[in-house]
């Protein structure tokens, strides 16, 4: 990690709801930190202006910019590339925003800009349960599935930037295969995401007969938080929505080893909550279809990464490479 | 491409039947080659005396190995990272074979091995039609299916030397899922290698009644050669196999894209004879299936490569990378 003797970073994790802001150090601590409204800030360079605003006394605290490196930012539908953030349907800016631009010239500094999966991934390689690998995958388990892809040591991009988006593999070709936000059917995120967990738990309580607490929540209500909270009370539904979910999600990794051959799968975000109700399923899965060849290879992890940092975290990462 | 004045490589392709030796130089002709026997060499040392004996009058043709910068080798379940050729169950050496180390040994010269759609990968990307390219799928449709993926400008040979085996991916999850001969179900293999395609015409003809000539051949004799003939006379059967075929491999390309986001497909072996009558379906599934963000960026290429000499070639390209 080359520093020139710059020992910080600044992490943007851009939501569609709150921009979060963090200077990071060499270790991955967030030294400080705060946040802005992405949500009804229509005119970018108005943004910008809040944005700066907010980081002006970050920067003053440790010593001013010329001890930052550089900034890294995840953002949704984030070109690597280009550094523009390219139709992203829930940020307020349309078309195409050179946004890595816009900072570096407010800053004076380098910026890089990711999507969201592939900064945890780099997060990950840098300071967490993935430092040191070569090759590994990281899956997102969010309201949609995101992925990054580490290969010989670096991201995979592919030839336009978008590269890595596992949550669109097509792992259901039955006639039943649900149908995906993107428009085709039976795409990953609709099953192994949270939005994808509550369907299942839908579908299994209008199949089934068995006595539940989840039909307490009228039918359409039902989140995956009730799932989880159902499924910690030990209740056979929930858990085996959770199974399900494993299950496919275990398969689906057994396939996307064909591919890469990673070390090791690092899963991030909202289901991992569920520890060993989600993984065991994941882990038998796996093992039962992968490749012969293959077998016993793969570490499955759950990132150690803080919730509330990560994104920050993992973006901040980024800016290590310039 | 660092040639160290030295003009020629060694390819050798490694079949579990032939060997076939060439000396290439930097433009991928084959200056020389020659062949041995592989099928009955069980003792390896007796097949080295052969190789080498095979290979001297080649080496001296070019002015001694001097002139030589070292010697590529595609062989199936080719360890890249090793240079060991592991539990290949069409050779006639079992168990974890040290081949390149015992060339590089007998030749004084370095030796890299992989397997063989990898060293088809390298020879398209150094001599081929992938020139030049950072990121794009070899896939090879032979007896089965191989691939070569080359991510950043470097194939992707994962954390054990083993991926891209993008054959084995389950690209069918109904019930009726065809058994491959890895023991799982649904991999692309089972229907778009040369013998999915006898499988599919075989289906075909027991489903359909309609008049075709390949019902002049005993069903379980029909071959993809059988198929290809049929579908050159018009034969409507016969070019539904090759529709059916290809419209799921563009299917299954359209979910690797998910992945990798490569430049271009590059298609090579048998079936891509048929031309238009598989590269169309192709194309069509993989436009109709591929996610709107790829849309229209991937080309679908055929290998221009000579069959006969492809594979020596794309071994011998490997040797330029040491």
């Amino acid at each position: 990690m080359a520093m020139e003797n710059k020992p910080y970073v600044i992490g943007l994790d851009l939501g569609g709801t709150n921009s979060v802001f963090g200077i990071v150090n060499s270790e991955g601590s967030v030294v400080t930190s705060t946040s802005i409204r992405t949500k009804g800030q229509n005119d970018l360079d108005v943004y910008m202006d809040s944005a700066c605003a907010a980081l002006a006394p970050m920067i003053e605290q440790v010593g001013g910019i010329q001890n930052i490196k550089g900034m890294g930012i995840g953002a949704p539908n984030g070109n690597y590339y280009t550094g523009n953030i390219e139709l992203a349907p829930n940020l307020p800016w349309k078309g195409i925003v050179p946004f890595a631009k816009k900072f570096s010239e407010r800053l004076g500094i380098p910026v890089v800009l990711t999507n969201d999966a592939n900064a945890a991934a780099i997060g990950e390689m840098t300071y967490g349960v993935a430092k040191g690998m070569k090759n590994f995958i990281m899956i997102t388990l969010g309201t949609g599935v995101g992925s990054g892809i580490v290969v010989n040591g670096e991201l995979v991009y592919g030839c336009d930037g978008f590269a890595g988006e596992l949550g669109h593999v097509i792992v259901d070709t039955t006639p039943e295969a649900r149908l995906c936000g993107c428009g085709r059917k039976g795409c990953l995120e609709t099953y192994c995401s949270a939005t994808g967990v509550a369907r299942t738990a839908r579908e299994f309580l209008a199949k089934r007969t068995d006595d539940t607490e989840l039909r307490k929540i009228p039918l359409e209500e039902i989140t995956s938080k009730d799932v989880s909270i159902a499924a910690e009370h030990g209740d056979q539904l929930a858990r085996d929505v959770y199974k399900f979910t494993g299950d496919l999600l275990g398969r689906s990794c057994a396939n996307f080893t064909a591919f890469c051959s990673p070390e090791a799968y690092v899963f991030f975000g909202g289901l991992t909550k569920a520890g060993n109700l989600i993984m065991d399923p994941i882990k038998e899965a796996y093992d039962a279809n992968v490749q012969n060849i293959f077998k016993g290879k793969a570490k499955m992890l759950i990132s150690q990464m803080d919730d509330a940092q990560a994104a920050v975290v993992g973006a901040a990462a980024l800016a290590w490479k310039i």
